[in-house]
């Protein structure tokens, strides 16, 4: 039973959009991932997906507004909502979200990631 | 849909050993709590159990040793392990579990509680 320091996983990666497995929790995943630009619109049908932002500023467009995050700040996108990430810079942030949650939900394309690799 | 700034969460409830929801996530619960002093030793059948550390310092003790977690720190105590969590002075400490997870686990006793209220 190893002890996670955020920080320090952060340290381990570089690539943007790209997930990394930090722990399971019954059936659903902690996840950190760096992002900066535009992500695409997408939902996902069955999984509620919680962003909770450790460094940057992090916008998630919805239909019908905007939601802003900075550090210590979280929302949970319930399932079926069109979300669009959006981080001017570089923005760390951890996902709490069913296993199953697939990074592009309903869209399948070149930014599909089918395998989370643990960090 | 809106945001959740955890450190105003914090601000808005004083009581110890008393977990508030801050959100859900399909069956999982987000909880936020304020813990000092010595808990009791306690498992949960079914449910692995997140605590991620806000501010402060928090020991687990486990029977075969102990993780100390500090800020930016988070442990998963797998389903039936038995812990015992210690805090020498205040820790602000968010639990990712499912809904189902009873705070004093196989135990009940007056500091079971029964109903997390949202906050």
């Amino acid at each position: 039973m190893q002890k996670i320091n955020v920080a320090e996983k952060f340290s381990l990666f570089t690539e943007q959009w790209s997930p990394r497995l930090l722990a399971e929790v019954n059936d659903m995943a902690v996840k950190a991932a760096r992002l900066q630009g535009e992500f695409f619109w997408h939902s996902h049908e069955h999984e509620d997906e919680l962003f909770f932002v450790v460094q940057g500023t992090l916008r998630i467009r919805l239909r019908d507004g905007e939601v802003v995050l900075g550090p210590g700040e979280m929302v949970v996108i319930p399932r079926g909502v069109e979300h669009l990430p959006v981080a001017d810079e570089e923005v760390h942030v951890l996902l709490f979200e069913p296993r199953s949650t697939l990074n592009t939900g309903n869209v399948r394309n070149e930014r599909t990631i089918d395998h989370v690799p643990s960090i």
